[in-house]
């Protein structure tokens, strides 16, 4: 039995709609998807072009990016011109002469020399029934007019593109919400700590600037190693949010500039000064004593030998203070400093309520004795801990498939080749490109950065020597940092700082 | 000219699965949408029952929230049984007499009582061709066998059906992101001050069980307020990140106990100490010019005198400095201290290096003369900070349109009704009422916690106290804090802890 003509058309148009449809729905990136629908929605009713506009109900407005014909974003107010009625009343608008209808604002013709037939203008309806939007064929060709069987089959495709421009427009908004997430975390972790305001954001072009260096490698170890952008994205992320935990970590700690606390400094000073007004007290008392025994025609000749003995023992208690000052340095504690600090613990003063006192207590002796910097093992822990809490930070954020190394890229930026970094001293196999590449931007941006009051700014040349020293050693990688070098990653990368 | 039957029926098939996919492309949440497939697919095939599974590529699995009959999430390998190979091969399994097929598993027959007699299993696939998940048809009706037609209509439904379910996962997705952003950001805030831990989490119970109490009010001012799935949702996280600004605070001023930090106290008592050996060194050196002058016969008359005088300048130091560790407690100041502190100021001693020196110094005096509480106007002003803070924090992120009022609510959980709260002293009327709900949960829990360590924990009833005074005197809601209280909001909310 053969089939009707007319019935088989609008079989194989609905068939190919549904096609069209799955199409759609598997597009996710919009600025793909929207010209994508006006090609099939051109195709299914025979038009010269059609464009499409969104509903922006918040503020009442429809907006396009792909009017065919024009390239830039275009926003109406909800309820002017053809598109803007059809979305307001949800009725579909079919014009065979649009010279004619005085709904037709020839403005956009004029401008751009196109001339203006017929115009079919059909809602987009999710399935609540609410306009989403508004899909307006213009021109059917052959001279035609649209009919009631193009209405049908414009609204149906209407109906399908509504839910794939949702999907798209989620997956616009998924990737809004990362943004967000991390520029709220980036915002975090400067109002935690003013001073490094700015790092994450540098380690974040460094970073990825030295990435896209690899580009242009053809030879050597990362001749084949090159990044996508999502894969470019995800190391942005890392880095922006490597130093995260750091809001985990005490703020006297995370800027300790010498050995003592300010406090514990002040707490030792004024223990001297005490010590020093001991020394007189005992010195007056001993003249007193001493008149006593020799009679008051000594007392010359006692103050005289008084204050010679005053003189050297208030030099001694001051070069003593000298040297401890000089132990508080974050330099590398001289040989025999730590068996004279040992030897001045045994010092002893008397105190305001004439209790014999300890000069140097036990505690301060540790801490002038820390050989190397100016952290003990506990506080250099305590800033360690900061990649743990980044990492656990950052482990509780459900990471699309595309982003999940984020976690494990900022884990291993403190991490060296030789296995002696932290917080885990993993062996070089096991530490990601990402993160080898990361390191050797936040050491040279910690060095170079002018923005740490506890540390100054050393220049470009000497922080590159001093990371050159490191991947001579075995700690950065060498190859890394020999493209860091020669792609001129500072210059590229922080072009508003220029360093020199 | 009369339509074929044979596609008029495909025709009136084809576009009720439009329809359906429309239906399908609205409904984002899983739990409604796989049983509207399920229902429609069961029609569109007229099969006595459905099942679906969904293709978890990861882990090469296939999971299923519905299998019609079951409720059970059910997870499959990939490849195993007729659904598992439909995943892995892609291809349509067309099943006339399962019992004759040895690819059929009458397990499930067995377990549940169901007879199993035709099977049409198919692949659902997305627009790249990627099989995305499997639906499987039971027991066509009236007995007849899945023919072609079946298979074409199930596919087409399945493809429309991929689409649907992407768009849901997408929904989901973007929940646990929003889920998963939240409980890193208290991650972060506890890492930062571990002393309130848990306190974001207890004031979201605490408020979101105020939220829902509200249901049962049908008279006062609350009695038409009622808050959505959603909108508690939006309350919750709003008060899980209510102090998440405070990581932006120094963390001394966050637990700042009295009035002068402990290492300005160290400072003064170290003054008071140099001090004290001062008045030692001057009796002494007044002795000797007294024995110089009297002679030394003299010597027992002066000691007595010297000792007697010491004796009592020593007892005003200590009453001087017994007076600023009362001052420095966080009781309001006493009528007069303020004087007094001003003229202690005008005390001095002499120091190890014999000069003149002021006993407290200027901003000792001004510390010490905080007349409330511990902190100066400007340590209050960086306290209140941190809901400036929490506001640009959270205001970086781009909360979907249901959850858009999380900043403003955190915003307002300080400011007062009778306009005197902090940061923005805002009048009664332009604070939410979700804010003013976190404001009475957010007071009861600093009272109750026993968590800081600056802060004694004060019982229940006393917290409703000190709550019930703030609701009289016109700074909390007082009707919002009468429903806290009759629907024993603490109790209900905090049961692990059950306040007394």
């Amino acid at each position: 039995m053969p089939a009707s003509p007319n019935l088989s058309r609008r079989l194989a148009k609905l068939t190919s709609i549904l096609d069209v449809a799955k199409a759609m729905s598997a597009e996710r990136d919009l600025d793909l998807l929207l010209p994508l629908i006006l090609y099939e929605a051109s195709k299914v009713v025979e038009s010269d072009r059609c464009s499409l506009f969104i509903l922006d109900r918040e503020r009442e407005e429809l907006w396009s990016k792909v009017a065919q014909g024009s390239k830039n974003e275009i926003r109406l107010p909800m309820g002017s011109g053809i598109a803007g009625q059809v979305a307001h009343t949800g009725a579909v608008i079919n014009i065979p002469d649009a010279y004619a209808d005085k709904r037709f604002n020839s403005t956009f013709d004029v401008s751009s020399g196109y001339r203006t037939h017929t115009i079919l203008c059909v809602p987009m309806r999710d399935a609540n029934g609410d306009v989403t939007g508004v899909i307006q064929a213009l021109n059917k060709r052959g001279g035609l007019v649209f009919d009631a069987e193009d209405e049908e089959l414009l609204l149906a495709l209407g109906a399908q593109a509504a839910g794939a421009i949702e999907n798209a427009l989620l997956h616009e908004e998924i990737n809004r919400l990362f943004e967000g997430f991390v520029s709220a975390s980036v915002v975090a972790i400067e109002a935690r700590d003013p001073s490094t305001a700015g790092h994450s954001g540098r380690v974040a072009d460094l970073t990825v600037s030295l990435a896209q260096a690899l580009e242009h490698h053809t030879t050597g170890p990362y001749a084949h190693v090159r990044f996508s952008a999502v894969e470019l994205q995800e190391l942005r992320y890392a880095s922006l949010l490597h130093d995260f935990g750091k809001v985990g970590v005490r703020e006297n700690v995370l800027v300790k500039a010498e050995k003592l606390y300010p406090h514990e400094l002040d707490n030792l000073r004024a223990r001297f000064q005490l010590a020093r007004k001991d020394l007189q007290l005992q010195s007056s008392r001993r003249r007193l004593s001493a008149v006593e025994v020799r009679g008051l025609s000594a007392l010359p000749a006692i103050h005289q030998e008084e204050d010679a003995r005053l003189a050297t023992e208030l030099a001694q208690l001051d070069e003593v203070m000298g040297f401890l000052l000089t132990c508080n340095k974050p330099t590398v504690l001289a040989q025999g400093n730590f068996e004279r600090l040992l030897e001045l613990g045994k010092l002893t003063f008397t105190d305001a309520h004439d209790h014999g006192q300890p000069l140097l207590l036990p505690a301060e002796i540790q801490s002038l004795s820390i050989t190397r910097g100016t952290l003990s093992p506990e506080e250099r822990r305590e800033i360690e801990s900061h990649v743990d809490h980044t990492y656990r930070f950052l482990s509780q954020i459900p990471w699309t498939r595309a982003l999940r190394r984020v976690p494990e890229i900022a884990y291993a930026h403190h991490e060296k080749l030789d296995g002696t970094g932290y917080p885990r001293a993993i062996p070089d196999t096991t530490i990601p490109v990402q993160s080898r590449m990361m390191s050797i931007c936040d050491i040279y941006d910690a060095l170079t950065a002018s923005d740490r009051p506890y540390k100054k700014a050393v220049p470009h040349t000497l922080a590159l020597d001093i990371l050159k020293k490191e991947a001579g050693s075995g700690q950065l990688d060498p190859g890394l940092f020999t493209i860091f070098v020669e792609a001129e990653i500072p210059r590229r990368a922080l072009k508003k700082q220029s360093p020199a």
